[in-house]
């Protein structure tokens, strides 16, 4: 018989939406031939159960041998920070902790090989930094945990899948900030996250920076200057990547199939194609460690925090994008 | 009896998809209420139609009191230019001069209040330039000939609308472009655009430039700097106006109905939120003129052109969109 997988889920900054979330992608969906485990307090996932107007027993568990056993309901490990209910939509400083504290636990189930993925809901940043956590955000932790020096962020909504060659940077820095030799690694990587995920001989494209490409120079140089160099030099080695192709168009080529991925070239660029195409149905996959970790596109949304408002369907997605892929890429990386 | 609306529909450059999907959209659609002149020459919409396996009679006018008049089939204003099927996909001086005149025909059409609104087909620039046009595209042509200082982009997708603040730029010059003065303007300038169209009361909304719009300037000052303080003091005077609201969010708002229209900072900012949602559906109106143009969102595919491939679904989405709102913006600007 196939062992089932098992999937880690996080719930994030407990004053956020992610309890809630994960209270409703775990107790109205089923996920079948995957075993989850939640990394929370029980005092949290019993207000997301009062939020979310759902009731299921919590079962605590302490390590590997507990995984699926027992009666039915959420297996719990608990972090032991929150012991009554939060104050929802507030920035705190335990509410930062906890959410650190649940996260670096999956990470370690995960490196242990008890999870074979771990999916994860929002973090609050000023939050997490209250909390004593030296890193920025779930990628600095999962760098800084795992000792992965390159990492890789790839967003997947329905056919379109979008790697990301810069992140957090002004608009005004992007262009100085493309360099040859990133794009140059990041082709055959991408190729290989492709792979990685089951696509055979995946096309991949690379999108331009200027409108229309540059129009040849008319509106940009980047396009001769890094990316056509670069591209032509993979496509010699015998890669199969395209492009640069203007941006308004590779990202309608990809969801048409044309391309089994796209690697963009700065943060808006990437994220405004999948969350416009479908927000809650974007996921993130976070490619390049020991084990996969997806997780939600969007944020804690304090605004909607404790309101029953929030939707489950980002966080349902990222569950099945880990039940998915998380088998392969555990497999791809040991 | 209400008299039908006319528009004029021109078919870009001979050598590109142009012909092919105005053919299509004539003869494959009907646009109830309103009646349709097609600028171009007798050669080249006799090649179209060889082209797009599609036949029938074409009738030749001079003047306003012919529309309409005479037997079924296609209504023509002749451009003079082309004499014999061209080749398609290839740049040429005569095919470029053909575009210029069939569009310039129709402007004069539409100056003089016989025809209500134009949507166009594409241009090729090059094209363009060798036959002797002074301007660089629609736009240009558009501006110079209706004597119309300040013209604005408006694309349409189903339910989301996307102004423009700038158009092409490199995007290392897009930051440093940013004008509050010129936001300043587009605000009250695009809300009036939506009332044009039919909508009561509209909700706009300002897109950020920044990922996260800057996260309290992390990455980035221009929504603290300029878009906030624009956006301030157009609330201050009563305009419905919201943001900076991050770009990977602003557009599936506006989507979802949130917003009844966004304006975009630059070029590929609202491309690739269009573009990606629908390609064939995207269409483009240029506000501002004494009448209503509106064009589809592609180029002349000369790659593709002559070969049955052109997809008509842009095209027949600007006719219907002229149909639509060429009536409100002519009683608007009069």
């Amino acid at each position: 018989m196939k062992k089932a997988l098992v999937i880690g889920v996080t719930v994030g900054d407990p004053a956020g939406i992610g309890p809630e979330i994960v209270i409703k992608a775990l107790l109205k969906k089923k996920y079948p031939g995957t075993r989850v485990v939640v990394f929370a307090d029980r005092a949290v996932l019993e207000q997301a159960m009062d939020i979310a107007r759902q009731k299921a027993p919590i079962h605590e568990i302490a390590g590997k041998e507990d995984i699926g056993r027992g009666a039915k309901g959420i297996q719990l490990v608990p972090g032991n920070v929150i012991h009554q209910p939060v104050t929802m939509g507030k920035v705190s400083r335990d509410c930062g902790r906890a959410a650190h504290v649940y996260f670096s636990t999956a990470l370690d189930w995960a490196l242990a090989g008890w999870i074979d993925g771990v999916a994860t809901a929002p973090l609050q940043k000023e939050a997490l930094k209250l909390g004593g956590c030296r890193q920025l955000d779930h990628t600095g932790i999962l760098k800084h945990q795992t000792d992965s020096a390159e990492t890789t962020t790839l967003f997947i909504t329905g056919r379109l899948r979008v790697f990301f060659l810069t992140r957090h940077l002004p608009l005004r820095d992007v262009a100085r900030a493309l360099r040859k030799e990133e794009l140059d690694a990041a082709i055959p990587r991408c190729i290989g996250f492709l792979e990685q995920l089951g696509i055979a001989s995946p096309k991949l494209a690379v999108a331009a920076l200027n409108p229309h490409g540059g129009e040849e120079g008319m509106f940009g140089q980047e396009e001769k200057e890094i990316l056509a160099p670069s591209i032509q030099e993979a496509r010699k080695k015998g890669l199969n990547v395209a492009g640069p192709i203007p941006a308004d168009s590779v990202f309608h080529l990809a969801k048409e199939g044309v391309y089994d991925g796209v690697i963009s070239l700065y943060h808006d660029q990437g994220h405004i194609a999948t969350k416009t195409l479908d927000f809650y149905k974007t996921v993130s996959l976070t490619m390049g460690l020991p084990f996969l970790r997806t997780s939600v596109d969007h944020g804690t949304a304090f605004n909607i925090a404790g309101k029953n408002l929030a939707n489950e369907t980002s966080m349902i997605e990222a569950i099945r994008a880990a039940a998915r892929y998380a088998g392969r890429v555990r497999a791809a990386a040991s």
